[in-house]
């Protein structure tokens, strides 16, 4: 009954240190059927970020380039730098079956969701500013004034939420991954994703 | 965060035989928060059913009295009796913040979902035609000529399910009852349903 149809596009987005990459990592951990799609940006790379792991970190011309030959899913630029989801690898996933993250940008959410009227939007809230601070300055990579400005990005990003068909609380570790993992579950049973069930479920009737 | 709000109301419907009971028992037992719903009707108890289990056994004319004076959610008539859902208890458990389930004919599920726009409704598939009639005929309470008669209707009602939200085969059990368990818990992170996220978060900020 359940073939295995198109994968799902899982667009999502949260302020900075909001904690995207912790979800998604153990979200990783527990779904083989999950791929990443990973982003391309200008920005520099921060300690410990590998190349083609975090971000495929490349310069503003070729940035530029990919953008004009279509290559780019959405783009953005955010602090001073572009953000974007290379187009050929999520296409390939998704037509063999596999549901994809685009871990964005706010920005790009907005894009995605004007481009992919299919995908499912999930913005990851932080309990509260005063946590969304500590994270912020828990990472030590950055000086006061980045965290203030992040910060002040985060209050402009946060009432984007309202364009996202859903809203994941992202204090404990275990709800937001059993979040979002419903959502991708829930999502599939859609009957808008579904349409041919009834059409299945009958015939079968004929051909006994 | 995560405050108790008003419960969800879980409308599940299936064609006879369809397998809703052995869903919902499951269900029950894995969730404390869910109520059941338990629906009033005409029809004759079968072996082993009791009065205030199953459905409460009332008669036509306690059923046409509770219609008029507004104390049904609900109601329909299937092959010749009266099925109806009692509305006082329904709104209680939601107020108190308990999901709950409803348990009925497809022709209800219509006019609940005109009466609670807010409801998720849920159609529970069977895998097909011929595992449908194996589960009449397994029931083993059933004349041959009943069993054709619910197979009948439920042709008739299967194309109802593309007036649910979400369809979920009555394949595997595991599956069918974890499917709904992810229906549940991803309609409670609609961004729709949580209006007050931006604010709440934002607040927060603005009193540290």
């Amino acid at each position: 009954m359940k073939t295995a149809e198109k994968g799902l596009l899982l667009v999502l987005s949260a302020p900075s240190g909001g904690g995207k990459g912790t979800v998604l990592k153990e979200l990783f951990a527990q779904d083989e059927n999950l791929r990443l799609s990973v982003s391309a940006t200008t920005r520099a790379p921060r300690p410990g970020e590998v190349h083609g792991e975090q971000y495929y970190f490349i310069s503003r011309e070729e940035f530029e380039k990919m953008i004009e030959s279509g290559g780019m899913l959405e783009h953005a630029q955010y602090v001073g730098n572009y953000y974007g989801t290379p187009k050929a690898p999520v296409e390939k996933w998704l037509d063999e079956g596999r549901d994809v993250v685009l871990e964005i940008e706010v920005q790009g959410g907005q894009q995605i969701k004007k481009l992919c009227p299919d995908c499912v939007s999930v913005f990851l809230l932080p309990p509260s500013m005063e946590v969304l601070e500590k994270r912020l300055r828990g990472r030590g990579t950055e000086e006061d004034a980045v965290v203030q400005k992040r910060l002040g990005a985060a209050r402009e990003e946060i009432p984007h939420a309202q364009e996202y068909d859903y809203i994941v609380y992202n204090d404990r570790l275990e709800d937001a991954v059993a979040d979002v993992q419903a959502i991708l579950r829930a999502e599939k049973r859609k009957y808008s994703r579904n349409r041919d069930c009834i059409e299945r479920v009958l015939e079968n009737a004929e051909t006994q």
